[in-house]
């Protein structure tokens, strides 16, 4: 017999995203059923943050830190701050001044709705509440537990600015229209997508008290999955259903924008991302039992659909 | 004899600022020294970052912590990362979709410059990077600093987003061309400009590790500079030299803004100003002799020209 989490029958990752994300939702609702907001703004803020998320990053976050031996339901304000920064992400990346989209997860996008001003201004206040939640009081009181929480926040920081996803989105804004080669375009999505999926997969074992080794192979997961999603994402706009995908496929080509499938091909590019996720999975080998959700999700990204 | 702090020659007020700002901008100047970030990002943030600011923000922070018995080199990072929020919040605001201001400072926007696009990334990077500031790992490895420290990031956040600044501004877009009450407008005021300038006398004394009672002293004292700082700004839009300014006067007008001395008058505006001036001093009271900067700053309001 060889490790344990090889055997066995294998796990049921469908109902185990099913209920990481309810569990995430019910989060989120019940965060906003206060409200001292202006109401146009909240409305603003709840339009995206409700329009259909997989909640990939909070769930993330919240299996690696099974992975590590935590409980998830510690977790929930940190692991929900990552949804607030993607959806900040996504509303602002669709403004005319970037991308330019009109439909996002079959819905109009947000500054179609709430106006431009709004939607900056929704996007801000997202982001800005995302670092609320990841310094909620700790129910851990120790100097370690405080210690870990201030990590987090500086790496889901340096994620998520200009060291990270807006680095990657900035490069990506002044190189539309520009033919890129593959060291430009490793920049962006090391930078756009995977800056933020990899802090996701570190915070959960951060939180978790871990030490170097499984903070290095779940690092490395990390990495290794954020690229193959985000090259899953460039096949999709090639190849996806629009209504599957709830937005108009194509729009890389319409705007010129240099990707995966344009550089390698479509083959080679489903090469690329199996291979990514081959990687991950055995980047988890020393890890036990318990991290066999992050195991499944890395192949789940290759299926998706959306 | 009364209070200590009422006795002997007053302290040059001036050469306080200027020394405070000095610390502040060699701190700010020294942190882009390095940089992974995009350069193209990199010029956007700095040029709005060192555009002549007064600093305000970081040395209300550092005078409070000064005033509670803490050491102003300690906390620059806590107190930079206003000034960050501060740029990133005029960057938001100056966009064609928000007031669409062409001048600031007397150099052109930032939008004006970079582009849209460009701008409100840059405006996301300094929020972000605002962030990381705040958590920067502490001189103090005690429980107590560490929760201090996530205390200030809770507060600053509150204040600086939908619960405040954000929710301010989000107010003044919703109502631009629309007649407000003094109610309106004192929710606009206290949300737009107040909750940053309390947080930033707060999060001195927090960070000092300041009990209830200089806490309140001090809350007070920011929420009446706070108003004060917003009233002088209303005036001086419209009686200001736009030289000194480094803007055009009038905007607030041509915008259709209610502003304080649009419902009260100039003359009425000028005497509530003097009097939350007063009140700001009265609130220091029971604080000693090294609250003396705090003091003389909240007078500085009322004769400030730009």
């Amino acid at each position: 017999m060889g490790h344990g989490q090889q055997t066995g029958r294998a796990m049921d990752i469908k109902a185990y995203l099913t209920e990481k994300r309810a569990l995430v939702d019910s989060f989120l609702s019940s965060y906003f059923d206060g409200g001292l907001v202006p109401a146009h703004l909240n409305e603003a803020m709840t339009y995206s943050l409700f329009a259909g998320g997989k909640r990939l990053r909070p769930i993330l976050a919240l299996a690696s830190h099974e992975a590590c031996g935590g409980t998830a339901e510690d977790i929930l304000p940190q692991a929900a701050s990552l949804e607030f920064i993607h959806t900040y992400s996504l509303i602002h990346d669709d403004l005319p001044a970037m991308d330019n989209d009109d439909l996002r997860r079959g819905k109009p996008t947000n500054h179609k709705v709430f106006g431009e001003g709004i939607a900056v201004l929704a996007g801000d206040a997202l982001l800005t509440e995302a670092f609320y939640l990841l310094a909620t009081k700790s129910r851990r009181s120790s100097l370690a537990a405080h210690r870990s929480v201030l990590r987090i926040i500086r790496e889901t920081a340096l994620a998520a600015g200009a060291h990270g996803m807006v680095g990657g989105q900035a490069e990506d804004v002044r190189s539309e229209n520009t033919a890129l080669d593959s060291d430009n375009l490793a920049f962006i999505h090391a930078h756009k997508t995977g800056a933020l999926i990899t802090v996701s997969v570190r915070m959960g074992a951060i939180l978790a008290g871990s030490g170097k080794k499984n903070l290095s192979a779940l690092t490395q997961y990390g990495e290794n999955i954020g690229l193959a999603f985000q090259i899953i994402d460039d096949i999709l706009d090639i190849q996806g259903d629009s209504r599957e995908l709830g937005k108009e496929t194509g729009s890389d080509e319409r705007k010129k924008k240099t990707t995966y499938p344009g550089l390698y091909g479509i083959e080679q590019s489903r090469r690329k991302a199996g291979e990514l996720v081959e990687n991950a999975v055995r980047a988890l080998e020393s890890l036990p039992k318990r991290a066999e959700p992050l195991r499944e999700i890395a192949p789940y990204i290759l299926r998706r659909r959306n």
